[in-house]
C-alpha cells in the first residue's frame, strides 16, 4: 500500500494510494480523508458509472462535515484498470468505471471483475488493519455506487453500521443499466441477478438493523429513465418492514452538485450511528 | 449571453454560461453560483494558470458559504480560447489558460489577450446590468488569479468593495511566471510592468480602503521557488500603510484542498464588507 500523494485540507490529510489487490488481480487506486488526530468511524464511499477514487474528493466537499464528525472516508476505484477485456471499453456504462460491485462470474470477467469482494474484504481489511476502524464501518455512495452500498449492506448488515445513498440504483433486474451490467458479468442466471439487487434483497427478507437514508433529486434525468427506481425500493421496505427515509430533493439533478448540497446530512447520518458503537 | 447548463445546489443555482466578449473579440465562458432569493452583492473569482470557468465551482466547496451569506459568485475564464496565436498553446503558463488580466501590447497579442478590460469591464458589466448587482462587488482569486484581484483592486480601489487571494503571485516583475508572461504580453517596457505588479502599485502609492486579506500555505513548491513572495508584499505593504492580513497556513499547499479549507472565512471576510453597502 502505497502513498501516492496527500495534501493538508480542513485540518486533516487529503490521499491518494494505491495497492495489488489480490481480488481484482490488478493495481488498485483509493482515496481517503483522514481528519485530525484519531478517526471515531470510517466510511466507505462508493462511486457512480466513469468515476474514479478522485471524483469524491474532489466535488462533494465533504472533507469540512468529514473534520467535524471526526470521521474518515475511504474512496474505492469503480472498476479495475489496465486490462484489455472484450468489451471492456467500448461503452462508459460497462466495463472500466463500471464494476457494478459485484463478483463476476463469465469468462471473459471472472478472473478480474471481482469488485463485491474487493469492497467487501479488501477495503473493509485495509480499514480495520490500516487505519484500526473495526466495527466502526458504515457504507454510502452514489447513482451505481448507491446500488452498491444498499446490496452490500443489505447482505453482509453485521460489517456496514448504517447505509445512505445519493440517487441509487434500487431495481437493477429491471433497468436498462443494470441489465447490461449483469449480464456482462453474471451472465444469463436471473437468480443470480436478484442477490445484487436492493429491492429483490428486501423482498428475499434481507434487513439492515438500521434505517437506510435516501436522498433523490426530482430533475435528476436518470429517475425519469427509470434508471433508479426509488418508489420500487420504498414500496419492498414497507412491505418487509425495512425502515426507510427517502428524501425527493426538488429541482436537484444527478450531478456532485445535488451530492454536495446533502452530503453533511448524510455524514450527520452515519455519525450518529457510529457513536453508538463508542470511542476508540 | 447564454446559460448552457444550470444545476441546482444549496438552494441555490449553479449556472455556466457563454457570450461574445468585445474585449478579446472571442466567445468567452463563466460561470456564476446565484444564492436563493436575491443576491447581496457579488465576488469576482479569478483563477489561476490552467484553469477554467469549471474549477472553482468544482472543487472550492464554496457554494455553502455563499448560500449562507446571500452572495452570489462569477468566475471568468482565465484567458480567450480558440485562437491560434504564435506561442500560445506551447506551455501551460503563458497563451491559453495563462491570460495574466493584463491587457496585450505586443502584436502577437494585443488584439484578443485584452483580460484587464474583459474583468474589470465587460464582467464587472454584466454584474451590474444583468444581475443588478451595482456597488456590491469584491474580487478575490488564486495564484495567478490573486495576482489579479491584487492588481485591479488596488487599480479600481472604487470599482472593487474587498480584495482577498490565496497564495497569489504577489510581485511578477521578479518571479518567473510573470517575467515570462510579462515580456509575452507587454514586451520589454519594464516600466509598463510595473503597472501589473501588486507590489510595484502599493510602492507607487496605490491604496485599497480597507484591509486586504491573504492565505498563504507554507508547504506551498510555488512559494519555495519564489512564484509568490508574499512576505515582499507584506514589506512593502507595511512600508506604505496598506493594511494587510497575510496568514501563513501550516502545512498546507497551493491545491484546491487548500482553497477549500478557508474559502469560508474569506467570504465572511468579504461578506462584512458588502453588508457595509446596505441591502438592495
Amino acid at each position: 500500500m502505497k502513498r501516492i500523494k496527500s495534501h493538508r485540507c480542513f485540518g486533516g490529510e487529503q490521499s491518494f494510494w494505491e495497492h495489488s489487490s489480490t481480488s481484482t488481480q490488478t493495481v488498485m487506486k483509493f482515496s481517503t480523508f483522514q481528519p485530525a488526530g484519531v478517526a471515531r468511524g470510517a466510511l466507505i464511499w462508493l462511486s457512480g458509472l466513469t468515476c474514479t477514487d478522485e471524483n469524491f474528493p474532489t466535488k462533494a466537499g465533504a472533507q469540512r462535515a468529514l473534520a467535524e464528525a471526526g470521521l474518515m472516508v475511504i474512496c474505492p476505484d469503480t472498476s479495475p484498470r489496465g486490462l484489455q477485456l472484450p468489451g471492456e471499453h467500448e461503452s462508459w456504462d460497462f466495463g472500466a468505471g463500471a464494476g457494478f460491485y459485484v463478483n463476476a462470474k463469465t469468462q471473459a470477467y471472472r478472473d478480474h471483475y471481482r469488485m463485491e469482494d474487493y469492497i467487501n474484504l479488501e477495503i473493509y481489511g485495509i480499514l480495520e488493519r490500516e487505519f484500526g476502524l473495526s466495527g466502526r464501518i458504515s457504507l454510502f455512495g452514489h447513482s451505481m455506487g448507491g446500488h452498491g452500498a444498499l446490496t452490500l449492506g443489505l447482505k453482509y448488515p453485521e460489517r456496514y453500521r448504517s447505509l445512505s445513498a445519493f440517487a441509487p440504483i434500487t431495481h437493477p433486474v429491471a433497468c436498462p443499466w443494470g441489465q447490461k451490467a449483469f449480464a456482462g458479468y453474471l451472465g444469463s442466471d436471473r437468480e443470480l441477478w436478484d442477490l445484487h439487487d436492493a429491492c429483490r434483497l428486501v423482498q428475499k427478507g434481507k434487513r439492515h438493523p438500521k434505517p437506510i437514508l435516501i436522498d433523490q433529486g426530482t430533475e435528476d434525468s436518470f429517475l425519469k429513465e427509470g434508471q433508479l427506481q426509488p418508489d420500487e425500493f420504498r414500496k419492498v421496505c414497507e412491505a418487509g418492514g425495512q425502515e426507510l427515509t427517502l428524501r425527493y430533493q426538488q429541482a436537484y439533478d444527478h450531478s456532485y452538485y445535488f451530492i454536495a448540497s446533502f452530503i453533511e446530512d448524510h455524514i450527520a447520518f452515519h455519525a450518529k450511528v457510529l457513536a453508538e458503537t463508542g470511542r476508540p
